[in-house]
């Protein structure tokens, strides 16, 4: 089929009326699916299982060095899970990561939050601030976004690139001495699924920020969640790239094994420098005596290698990838060549990222929830949950089974392809009807 | 013997001629005992070993209202282990508890955080007050005055009396309204075993605080820590307390099973009314997706009653019964009559607190330490760590064995008598030499 803006305003409302039929012939399907959300699939949890035995009344409840992990003290987590999550992290170095309690996303809020309350490496607090700025790769992580939000952090757009964000406006924007941090998923990132260009690193360990407290917040999200055996993204070690450039403690790494054992249930780590780490560690002493050492424990065991890490990742992209590719066939099938709307075929990550024309996201969304099929709010992945063209939409696979998944993406190109006719239909004059 | 005030200046100077050769005997021992941490013991941990079997790689991880507990969600917690926390907190509607992370303290220090960020149900944050004040019956738990200086809040010595705090002093500073706070152990106080009376409860609950965010910090860590089975203290409900005295918003209660299943590794609850709760449901939604369900699903099942959490208590007791009363006898047996300290026998809880004669106590704790016998730092029951008598030692029984117990006391009950000659014969006149 031709472009749909190459269609006379006739055949673009010949072809809305056949959509229309469809559409409401799909409404009256009462379907009632849900692409919204990243969370993982039975068949994947049921994979992490093993977890739940590894270890038993009988057992031995010490660590390799001999700490009870049933008991209080090592506020930092024990070795063999600092090991774990720095193979998980792509960190050298063990020793350079501490471990937090069951997500990512809690470790990230309270890193924010200690700057906000108690200031960075001496540096003011940001409460005693007029103005503090986070710039905001987009689209991006919402949740990251509403913890800026929280604290009062203004966000400052930087459109992402298929090397990763924008370089040249960071570079800009961290002259700036209020801006005092980046968020970042540099790998598979959510929700385009692009991974950091060597280039893009080495910028980022060179930055040369106005604000002594300006960090980088990598949230390394996606570092083992490939979704193919021979074409897998990798990306630079931040903390080296930044000692390497003399800026050892410009960046805080964050990851977990939320979709790797348990959603909710796994362990979280950070990872920086040992001057970060233990200006950390007395703050952290405040708050908690220590994290879940058994849950460290369990997972330490379970996950003994990395070896076993990629063999257990293996299984899930083997359950993910005919989803993403169901998804992908579809939209390459059926919006190929009409020049209303593009995606990136990720490789790995969380979610398929589809760019509608501008000003058609908010519809495609609303059409496909009015036909039963939930999608994540149209400007979710933007600061303040506005998209300004108006394009972007978050599909993600993982949950839904492949059917679900053939029969919603059905419904949301047929809801694309009516939204860009309304938009087409609108813009060349006169109401659609 | 007679009481060391009635001892003439030579008879003192002999006494302390043989207590100093005793000392120099005792220090060539070559003591290691630490009789300064409130954890369990080895034994106590292993009889909930349990816990770790309860779940295994077969089972049903659902929880009773069809949940997977292994996938994100459900902020607030599972209903199951609402219950057992309302069970073990004396909260008479599991409704009235959401669940938190693996220990209390993390729950209150966020707790106080939410407040210096965001305020109280639409007050003022506290970070952007001027002064911030909290009032502290000492002696009390040192990490609560951790949290409370860390965000600098101002804390105000109220003095406990055997019924609780003075409940006067209490009624008089909530009348300012830069006092938002007071932190207390109601039952089986951390360190003095003391239970507040129904008495302290109704007034607490009575309160009139001229701040409207004020909020009482009931931390009911010791809720079913009995040491007898026919002797035990119970507290009134004072969320319920509150409702009756047209205050409902007024108390925050917390707790755990951190010294009933694993030190760490248990699950933390917070109680309150549904206005807090709605609030505060909303700003943790922020901070992350879901606290640790497993963990949750594994306490309530493995915890299934309440007769079953008493009858595993019951256990805890008859271990810890023995130790305290190990250290209460040397002190009656070597201490009595003598009227160089004071201590109360505790029902519950952890601690013993001993009371030296005013300006003692960190001679006594320093006067362990050279012979080897570690104690809680002279001071730490207080805020900013300091004693205004000097005379407040806490006492924690529960990690050394009987044996240990014996011989550290042993040379703890030396040391007073030492430490209150050198007081003695200082004030008698003159050095002590």
């Amino acid at each position: 089929m031709k472009p749909y803006k190459e269609l006379s305003r006739e055949e673009l409302l010949t072809c809305k009326e056949e959509l229309d039929r469809r559409y409401k012939e799909a409404q009256s399907k009462g379907l009632n699916l849900n692409m919204s959300r990243g969370k993982p699939e039975k068949g994947q949890l049921d994979m992490g299982m093993g977890l739940m035995s590894i270890l038993d009344a009988d057992c031995d409840m010490k660590s390799e060095d001999g700490t009870d992990c049933r008991n209080y003290g090592e506020l930092d987590g024990i070795m063999e899970a600092k090991v774990l999550m720095s193979g998980i992290m792509g960190i050298q170095d063990p020793n350079d990561v501490i471990l937090f309690g069951n997500g990512s996303l809690s470790t990230m809020y309270d890193a924010v939050c200690r700057s906000y309350v108690s200031g960075v490496l001496g540096c003011t607090p940001w409460c005693k601030l007029e103005r503090v700025k986070f710039l905001c790769p987009v689209p991006g992580y919402d949740r990251h976004f509403a913890i800026t939000e929280h604290f009062g952090i203004e966000m400052i757009q930087i459109p992402m690139t298929t090397e990763g964000p924008d370089m040249d406006l960071v570079e800009q924007y961290v002259k700036d001495d209020s801006v005092k941090g980046i968020w970042c998923v540099p790998k598979y990132s959510n929700p385009q699924g692009i991974s950091y260009s060597d280039e893009t690193v080495r910028r980022f360990a060179a930055l040369e920020p106005a604000a002594e407290d300006f960090r980088i917040y990598w949230d390394n999200a996606y570092a083992v969640h490939h979704l193919y055996d021979n074409d897998q993204d990798e990306i630079l070690d931040i903390l080296e790239e930044c000692a390497k450039a003399g800026h050892p403690d410009m960046v805080y790494v964050f990851g977990s094994t939320s979709k790797i054992s348990m959603a909710g249930a796994g362990i979280a780590a950070m990872a920086a420098s040992q001057r970060n780490l233990d200006s950390i560690k007395k703050s952290i002493a405040i708050r908690t005596i220590c994290y879940d050492k058994i849950n460290q424990l369990r997972h330490a065991r379970y996950f003994h290698s990395m070896d076993a890490v990629k063999e257990h990742m293996r299984k899930h992209a083997d359950i993910l990838r005919p989803k993403f590719e169901a998804v992908l066939d579809v939209l390459e099938q059926e919006l190929g060549g009409l020049g209303i709307g593009s995606w990136v075929k990720p490789k790995g990550g969380y979610f398929i990222t589809f760019e509608a024309m501008d000003g058609c996201a908010k519809n495609i969304v609303r059409k496909c929830k009015e036909a039963g099929v939930t999608l994540t709010n149209a400007g979710a992945p933007f600061p303040y949950g506005k998209d300004p063209h108006d394009s972007v939409i978050r599909i993600a696979p993982s949950f839904p089974t492949p059917d679900e998944l053939a029969a919603a993406t059905d419904l949301f190109v047929l809801c694309v392809k009516l939204a860009s006719l309304e938009k087409l239909l609108e813009e060349s004059g006169g109401s659609h009807e």
